[in-house]
């Protein structure tokens, strides 16, 4: 590997990173505010580091795919240490293990916070938060058409639902991909908050929310999140934009396009709405007898929290670990599916669940018919065997990886409870959980390791596993 | 497939059950207890029924694997059943939900009980339920070695613990096999009745809690399980013992053969000896340190709570529900793994999560070296992409299984942790959870569909859950 090359990358991605933040530097004009000049100092700071590392790289001409987990995953890493930096230099935080947790959370698209009252913040700082989310959300976009169809195996079944092949070097064509998509990203974004901003909610709010919901981060302007407005139309509309955003974004692509047939042929898609659907009723109906006296009440929380946990986007609008054991149960369920591939959600994907399934039902046939000749299919595609032990592998690494976590998360003594779900909302990139972190309260109580642990889970989570795994056992850095 | 063939050999499975109830009559008579005409009823009962079975056997050749099938998923539902019958006519329950659930939890050697008090039954009563253990253990033997090999996938792992090819249909070699293994089955039994004994436990007592040791089923004389005896001598003879029921019988035979080297040759349980040894190391220092002042209490409550959990016997001698989450959270992962197959333990096996492991880091390599040969070995034996594929399938499958019971179980209002752990504890065939029903507790606050779902998980985990979803989903009933 070209450790040159990668670093180089990195380089690119750091003056990009350092240029963004001149967005939260107009912020601070427009609201004269002083965390500005921490913006500055980190927009200088980042942009030269970027610059003097993009000195290292030597090709221009392509990237390996091998190269691709490196940037990614060091990506993932570095950035959000230079992401921290105004955080510290605000004085928003007096750690720097604090910072880089927030920081993480937000280039992860997780919005998992360790500040305890936003309302304390400058907008600067505010809208830096989000726009963490809205360039990591770019950046899953990149990731998801360039490096995961690399991944040999599970990821093929993402590679058939990017137009064109990929070979082992960036091609133009992923490029216009990528384009395509931002300006579906860009264009989604808009129209939430032009919806909101016609809704009463002030324009900077509008932003900032639209920035969480369409990355699938969670990052709210308010300490109570969008239960501040209490608004049932805002709830609606917040929960149809947070739908929205757990799906493939080539499918927004395709309706956009006037072929809204495509979105209803997509069996991830239908799988997807089946799964929201169910467990809006469900959750629903045990609300309406165990908590709430109005059906209406019931459908509008249960929709909100669904969306908002399948999604992974994570906002929420009432403390819903006081609801029944049976809701949180499918809360807790929902925050390992996590939304479909191709989108800026994360977790296991629907798309992921249903190869499961069907692949679990084959089997069941094969015992009873062992002389059957059964192929996997998805849609039309067939799924070979490669793929559908990949994506079992994945689940089983998926699983793994929580479980190790949890554990390791227990023996800081936090309950059980707060540690599956600590775990299951960093590494499925959702944000609050239950019990000690659940949605009324922050990560704040949590210790060092443990919140170093959980930022690691954050990217785990986010870059599929595999990629980081791939990255940390093979060979790279010996070469 | 032969209906009536199915029915005929549960009524031979019920002659013999029926005959077994002899046994507690003769323990009546020798106590001089009423509850032997409770029993002298039953066995009357369950013979003529059995009898009556036996007349539709139409031939006596063989047994097709797919009859095989029928006969342990119907089999492990019926004879629960009769079992269920004298603690009915006895008075011990006053619900047959409850009685069946006792019966159940006896015959998958679960130990999961619904009685309040162990003190206020009978020996008679109190022998029936730990003979029902120890009955359900042989009946796991023979369903090791005839049945689970015939099952495509998975279980081909489990083929070659047995000696001799198995074929479709009975061979007398598969007889000479399990009769061997029930050989040793018994002489572990006596082994560790007379060593309990001759370590002043009362006779009876001595029997009961060889009964739950051996057949990793856990139901004591003693509403305190084994802590009533408070003695550390007794606590290390159990812990041993235990450990020894997690283990494959056949390899307990090569053993007695004088062939010591099998045994740790043996990959399985090489395994299961580092997740014994590093789960009580890691607990030991975690109640150290926060529960127990000193250093041997701590390793003593250690060594028997893993033991006692892995291979899913469930006795205790603490109530670990009030450990900190983190020894709580490795008992919890224990009762997923649980002990060797080829023993009578339940959970997802030693073999299986070994074979996993190695699965997941050769996929890891293949990422990594992409045009690298690799193929799955265990020991010496090479494992097919069909087999490790299906293993996979099982572990999906399992979670699945265990996601479903669990928010069926939340439905009901219990809680979440509760829930986790009475669905763990009963799919695994542990007995005892967290919570609820923790080990100071029983499973008697749960309601009467609570009872029954967990009566199912504790056969679907028994008979692995495979058997059970072939027999539900073929077409064995519509020919």
């Amino acid at each position: 590997m070209r450790l040159r090359m990668v670093l180089g990358m990195i380089g690119i991605l750091l003056v990009f990173v350092g240029a963004s933040m001149l967005l939260p530097i107009l912020v601070s004009l427009y609201y004269r505010e002083i965390d500005g000049i921490a913006f500055i100092v980190s927009m200088g700071f980042t942009i030269i580091c970027g610059q003097l590392l993009r000195k290292f790289a030597t090709e221009k001409e392509g990237i390996r795919h091998r190269e691709g987990f490196a940037i990614v995953t060091l990506g993932w890493l570095i950035i959000p240490i230079f992401g921290a930096l105004p955080l510290m230099l605000a004085g928003t935080f007096d750690s720097f293990v604090n910072a880089f947790f927030e920081s993480v959370s937000g280039f992860t698209t997780t919005g998992a916070t360790v500040i305890m009252s936003l309302e304390s913040l400058s907008h600067t700082i505010l809208f830096w938060r989000s726009l963490m989310h809205w360039l990591g959300g770019m950046g899953i976009i990149v990731m998801s058409i360039v490096i995961l169809p690399e991944l040999a195996g599970s990821m093929q079944l993402f590679k058939a639902e990017v137009p064109g092949p990929v070979h082992d070097r960036l091609k133009p064509r992923i490029r216009e991909t990528a384009k395509t998509i931002w300006v579906i990203y860009i264009i989604l974004t808009c129209l939430q908050t032009i919806i909101l901003y016609f809704n009463d909610i002030p324009l900077f709010d509008a932003v900032i929310h639209s920035f969480g919901t369409i990355s699938t981060g969670g990052f709210s302007s308010r300490t109570l999140s969008v239960r501040a407005y209490d608004s049932v139309v805002i709830d609606a509309i917040m929960s149809f934009f947070m739908f929205l955003g757990g799906i493939n974004l080539t499918l927004h692509y395709q309706c956009l396009k006037g072929n809204i047939k495509s979105l209803f042929k997509d069996k991830e898609f239908r799988f997807y709405a089946l799964i929201v659907a169910s467990s809006i009723i469900l959750i629903t109906i045990n609300l309406r007898f165990q908590v709430y006296n109005s059906f209406t009440e019931a459908l509008r929380y249960a929709s909100f929290q669904v969306t908002s946990i399948i999604s992974t986007a994570g906002f929420a609008t009432v403390d819903y670990d006081i609801w029944p054991p049976f809701s949180r149960g499918i809360l807790l369920i929902l925050m390992f599916i996590g939304g479909c591939a191709g989108s800026t959600a994360g977790g296991i994907k629907v798309i992921r669940i249903y190869a499961l399934m069907k692949k679990g039902f084959q089997e069941l046939h094969k015992l009873i018919h062992p002389r059957a000749v059964t192929s996997l299919k998805i849609g039309n595609r067939a799924v070979s065997d490669e793929v559908s032990t990949s994506i079992l592998g994945f689940f089983f690494l998926y699983i793994i990886v929580f479980v190790i976590s949890t554990v390791t998360l227990t023996s800081f003594g936090i309950d059980l409870v707060s540690s599956i779900s600590a775990v299951a909302a960093t590494l499925g990139n959702i944000g609050p959980g239950l019990g000690l972190i659940g949605p009324l309260n922050t990560y704040v109580p949590l210790p060092i390791t443990g919140k170093l642990l959980l930022s690691f889970c954050m990217i785990l989570g986010r870059l599929e596993i595999y990629t980081v795994l791939v990255f940390l056992l093979s060979g790279f850095w010996r070469k």
